[in-house]
């Protein structure tokens, strides 16, 4: 019987570890996996040896349940690029390791990079003639990963986003004078993290009045000409923008703040800060702008339960691909047809994934380019439904350590 | 039968809301107040005629159970001084208005400059003989309100702190290289908001690692100093930071951070920002810094339960005084003495309120300046503790939208 080793890689999420625990749970069940080994800090960590024995470290039900709620990742990550050349002496030596440790099955969870990983990793094998079996199980926020419906990770990060502009906006309607408040969400090169704001609207509240994607070119005298059309009809706006939005040129609209630091050194404080004072000027109402920061990907108490689920449904999915012989593919989800929300989990081959990105589709932005239209609405709602299992201790999340830290 | 009115002032919090469903709880029970009016937008508002008819807009148990769950202020708020001098204009007014409306009761929920309406209209009502009884109810994040134990607003802003930090130290955990996350938390003048940070810590994160307060002076080479030998112990770290640290010249920390915007007009960009820089040449490691924003005093979906209870007990302790014939006081909390976290309510008069701030106090603050005590801790905890009642649809927060606003 072999042994699986699972790896984390690239950026965090809320539900990175779910699918762990899924790949856990599965080999575990499957009683055909002996040792699940994990390799701390990705592919990084692997090629130095960095392994720990999951089996024994996360032996019992109560670890799981923590675990499939805990934030970030708890093998730690890496950004790792392995060699574009098979003769390069890192396959090798992944190979040497991974049968020093016995190990028939290789999970790599991540997201466009880490796939890329997996493709090289999973042609390797195959070149070698080795019986390793490679399989990517995806996660990023930013859900542009091609082939599957969604990502994981983008359902919780869309749900803390949309309640957190709901929250804000209730903050910005106070005054009785013209506000605008400004948020700046990530996404570099796809909109779809931005366009979740538009779940915060409800009955009452119609924030965010203005939405700007990457996805179509950004023109400053545009947005104050939408700002003052919006303000004809209402005092408090909220605008949200992608980090990642350009200029028709191609010319990222962050890179015109540049501004110097107190060594004199060129500081990119961001796009929010750039239309900041565009509007200042421009408009001359009040204004502020908000980096959603960091806890949009790991924000765990306001996860998506459905997010969880189907990280974790993914790691199963993937560990009994590789039982059935599978390599070299990425588990998805992939939405049957209906009305009501409904998934079917499938194999894709990794090639057509790795390094390759999925921009929001032009049917789900909105004809002036500054909202999204009802069909991503539609799209996403399900996305966000759910509680997380989060338990309480004095009343903060208690969370599974990160393995091997001197937190 | 005299009717009230009721107004709110200052910053937004997340427990404002409960004190006004306090005080309209406690008005009707009483059965010794008409109508309940509400001024929207502060006393500018009531200046203004803005008045509104709470008794019949919040009309039953459902509505007043989403309004003390509801972020910011149903009423809207402003940022208006009435003179100084009794004998201007406003005062006149204001009574005539009262007058008017027939009001004998006059409720302002806020911080230190709302107060300062409350002394001023409870002094002007003593001088011209009115019965109008006026009185303060307190709030604000910030937790600098004298003579009250604590603030109402603090408490769930707190456990938004410590949690939103113990979620970013997952973040800040995954790599394996030296890597440190500057969090910057408000308060201006009084160090409260920053030091609750230090709740975030638990069995398996000492995050955050370093803690800097306004109440002490700040160094940038003791600031790196610390860092330095932190390093030695960890590769994360952790560093929650006052917005409104400040050097031994009394110089803002903030200040440095000058810079010019793409209109060449001068941008405070945030001592995180300062902060970042400073590290990035100083020590030479990953470093980010986070602003720990508006959501710090608005995201109800964390807030204390206690607080909120707290904050609806002060509206309907301040209610009953009135009927008592108290004039020119606030509601406050008094902690009881014991291992077990109890309270009482008090009254205090308003003079030795307005317009004065509380610091944290030296038995709360690390003999190195860069942390808190475990007294702290003690005084701390129990006020972030519970969770609110917030219903949700779509698994996204239902609040009460603002009165009369166009959002």
């Amino acid at each position: 019987m072999k042994n699986a080793i699972v790896a984390q890689s690239g950026g965090p999420t809320v539900v990175i570890n779910s699918a762990l625990a899924g790949v856990l749970t599965r080999a575990k069940e499957s009683g055909k996996i002996g040792t699940v080994y994990g390799a701390v800090n990705g592919v990084q960590g692997l090629l130095e040896r960095h392994i720990i024995n999951l089996s024994e470290i996360l032996n019992d039900e109560e670890k799981l349940r923590t675990l499939k709620n805990t934030p970030s990742m708890f093998l730690g990550s890496c950004r790792y690029k392995l060699s574009e050349s098979s003769l390069a002496s890192d396959y090798k030596k992944v190979i040497e390791i991974l049968e020093e440790y016995d190990i028939g099955y290789f999970f790599y969870i991540g997201g466009n990079d880490s796939m890329d990983t997996v493709k090289k990793l999973s042609h390797y094998v195959k070149e070698i003639g080795s019986d390793i079996k490679v399989m990517g199980i995806p996660k990023t926020i930013d859900n542009d990963l091609p082939v599957t419906d969604h990502a994981p990770g983008y359902g919780s990060a869309a749900r803390y986003i949309a309640t957190s502009v709901l929250e804000m906006a209730h903050d910005t309607y106070i005054y009785d004078t013209e506000s605008i408040l400004i948020v700046e969400i990530m996404g570099r090169d796809a909109g779809w993290l931005t366009a979740s704001s538009a779940l915060a609207r409800n009955s009452y509240s119609a924030a965010p009045h203005l939405i700007y994607l990457p996805e179509t070119s950004f023109d400053d005298n545009r947005f104050l000409a939408d700002i003052r059309k919006a303000l004809t009809k209402r005092k408090h706006l909220v605008i949200a923008v992608s980090e990642g939005i350009r200029y028709e040129d191609g010319k990222y609209v962050s890179a015109n703040s540049d501004v110097r630091d107190q060594f004199g050194h060129p500081v990119l404080s961001g796009v929010g800060k750039y239309l900041e004072t565009l509007v200042k000027h421009g408009i001359g109402c009040k204004v502020r702008s908000v980096e959603i920061n960091v806890l949009q990907r790991c924000a765990a108490h306001l996860a998506s339960a459905t997010d969880i689920e189907e990280s974790f449904t993914l790691g199963v999915k993937a560990v009994s691909a590789a039982l059935d012989g599978e390599n070299g593919k990425m588990a998805i989800i992939k939405r049957t047809a209906g009305t009501s929300y409904k998934t079917e989990y499938d194999l894709a081959d990794i090639d057509g994934i790795a390094n390759l990105a999925k921009p929001v589709p032009v049917e789900f932005i909105g004809k002036e380019h500054n909202d999204v239209t009802d069909e991503f609405i539609a799209y996403a709602l399900p996305l966000i439904q759910g509680d997380p299992q989060v338990r309480y201790e004095n009343s903060l999340p208690v969370y599974l350590s990160v393995a091997h830290l001197d937190n």
